[in-house]
């Protein structure tokens, strides 16, 4: 039980100050936050919890990377769907608390909580679907390289961060970067929109990133003999 | 009494180093310092004083930690207050090192000296108050998290640190962001005026979600069996 | 093999993260990214290589990497070609997936892929031949120092992509920052043009550099005795 | 010799990569480097230094590092002039290398090398100087503290190299920041004008800063018993 209440706790951090940087950082006059802060956010959230919770459960944080975990054989079967449930309650945890903190925004009321999507003006389904299957791929693997037996590291849970971050720099503007659907989850049930009709794209495509990743994982082709 | 001289001497560095970076670093002619800039200068003075003087007081620097720290039962009670004092010391000594140096600015002379405070004509208190709140709670867990001891780790500091700059970038347009009560009582005392009114809540709000973090980890539910 | 697969996916990881963020960063209407965050997508991208593959293959990444690792008298000369090779098929990987996800883009398209050049409007051939030549032998020199056996450390990797972070912070207007072979090849395979009739240079004098980081650091004069 | 050496390659690094992204990172078009970047520059040029060549020389780059160690009674007297005459010539040769490399811009060419200095317009000497003893006091005591014997810690170089670049976040627009006459030496000889005018500042008050942090290092009142 503490293993799936600290998947909840963990995606709380990670859907809370990254997506409060996206909503609350936008604005603020003068200088807004920029991709590299949002970017940033998402990383440390993941740093923080890496560290504080990973411990007990890992700190997977999305269901996307406990699918690959699974089917790289680091995971009994057992435990993926209520790690998908924990994480899932953690990220809608998130929101309600984002929401609850903004709706005292007098001026200007706040109606996008972070949620991603694609504009369909500039960019085609595709390219949202390629990118989010593509990020989640190049993110599950390095998560599964620096947690492999034979060459963890201590580092691992920076690491990753870093990634997260790097993967939001290399894309916030295609689909404001998901590659986690408990992530793109929680906010979308707060904004409802276009946020709820693109969700489907979110949910699948890191999906199947994060099961490819597993799969190559499984061979040990990146692993030291 | 070294104990409480680290404590002194961390508080300024953090302090010191944040404020500065939102009152110097926000001039600058074509290009002032953004959010990320800010919320990583407190990170980092935090990460120096955790490095520096940890290992003497544990570098808690902010009365909502301690209080977190008694409440899950890791430090003496009859250390509580002596803490205090000491970071709220440390703060109005940086704000005094600041107010000396910034004194000789000759041309748009500085009458902020990075207080926090919310802007009444956009937000509501209950947002400012909710902010701080959940935001200190979260820190606070992270620390009680990292520090934990049966998984502390050497990152503690840098992870620490991190998280309290990820927390700056989720929320600085709404309260500057404090989570810290010494951080805003140093500026408070030398900017006067609403920074001062609007005081107590960044004494009250920190001082509760800090707490709330103490008694959830007292409970050890995030910690290994 | 296992070990120029690596080389192959860490520099797909380093070439598409850092590119990317080149490409789409580029654009994202307010605030684009800026070179704070391209310079970190590219130290991410390394850092996230050295610490999933590093222990495969070294995590070179980088054909002045090797030339100069292999000079130093680190590597076999019968791994130098194949280094290279996989090094080149990884990046030329990572352009062909940023094509295939940009290509999607429906409004303004995508025609550069993240090459270097230099605008000869404003700069002379041999600024931007000196500036990769010694960016190289820098970043070489500081590879092979936190590498040594004498004194290698964990933090190698983080300190690698830090430090190519840096170079990057120092020089993007110059040259847009090779000091990787592979890095330029792949882009300009895809964009063409310019990217192609001035990419000898970003051949040439990375591989200069780094082969005198390489005979330096075999006079062990950085070393400790 | 090697020690020596090893300070000369270090101050370069630090140097040049920290003026070079104030001189070229300021331009670039739509989106110059911020301070942000700038800071990170230094601190990153540190951090490749202390990790490269820390264990040879301990990377002090900084003249008024190096008088604050021996007045913590860390380094013999007898190293003390030969580190600062190998500190200054590594700040020139950076500075060197930079003039010829930006001596290459056809348009707009570059007349200032990442000097030192304040705006006699807006600040008075007073802040300049203050701002200078207090930044290295506050820097060298972070430096003597994670170095010290009884709680040194493998972070440290990480630690400085944040800590310095916290420092440039708090006061590049004051004095540009230097906390080093070293830095401050290399860009002035190339820059002349008032960064010649200005630079006995920029020796002084670093080296009153440094000297008074080695004095309370010596009392030991920061360290465990």
């Amino acid at each position: 039980m503490k293993t799936y209440l600290a998947e909840v706790l963990g995606t709380f951090l990670l859907v809370f100050i990254g997506t409060a940087s996206v909503v609350t950082g936008g604005f603020g006059g003068a200088l807004p936050l920029g991709q590299e802060g949002i970017g940033l956010a998402f990383g440390i959230g993941l740093i923080a919890a890496a560290y504080a919770i990973g411990p007990i459960s890992g700190a997977h944080l999305n269901p996307a990377v406990t699918l690959g975990v699974f089917l790289a054989g680091r995971l009994p079967a057992k435990d993926v769907v209520p790690y998908w449930i924990a994480q899932i309650i953690g990220a809608i945890l998130a929101s309600l608390a984002l929401w609850i903190i903004v709706s005292g925004k007098t001026s200007e009321p706040i109606t996008n909580f972070g949620a991603n999507g694609w504009d369909v003006a500039k960019w085609g389904m595709s390219s949202a679907f390629l990118w989010e299957l593509i990020g989640t791929f190049t993110f599950v693997t390095v998560i599964l390289g620096v947690t492999a037996e034979k060459h963890s590291t201590a580092f691992a849970g920076l690491v990753i961060g870093l990634t997260l971050a790097g993967i939001h720099f290399a894309m916030i503007p295609v689909t404001g970067t998901s590659v986690n659907p408990a992530r793109s989850i929680g906010p979308a049930l707060f904004t409802g929109g276009a946020a709820l009709s693109q969700l489907w794209l979110f949910i699948v495509a890191p999906l199947i990133g994060g099961a490819i990743a597993g799969v190559v994982a499984k061979a040990r082709i990146f692993e030291k003999d």
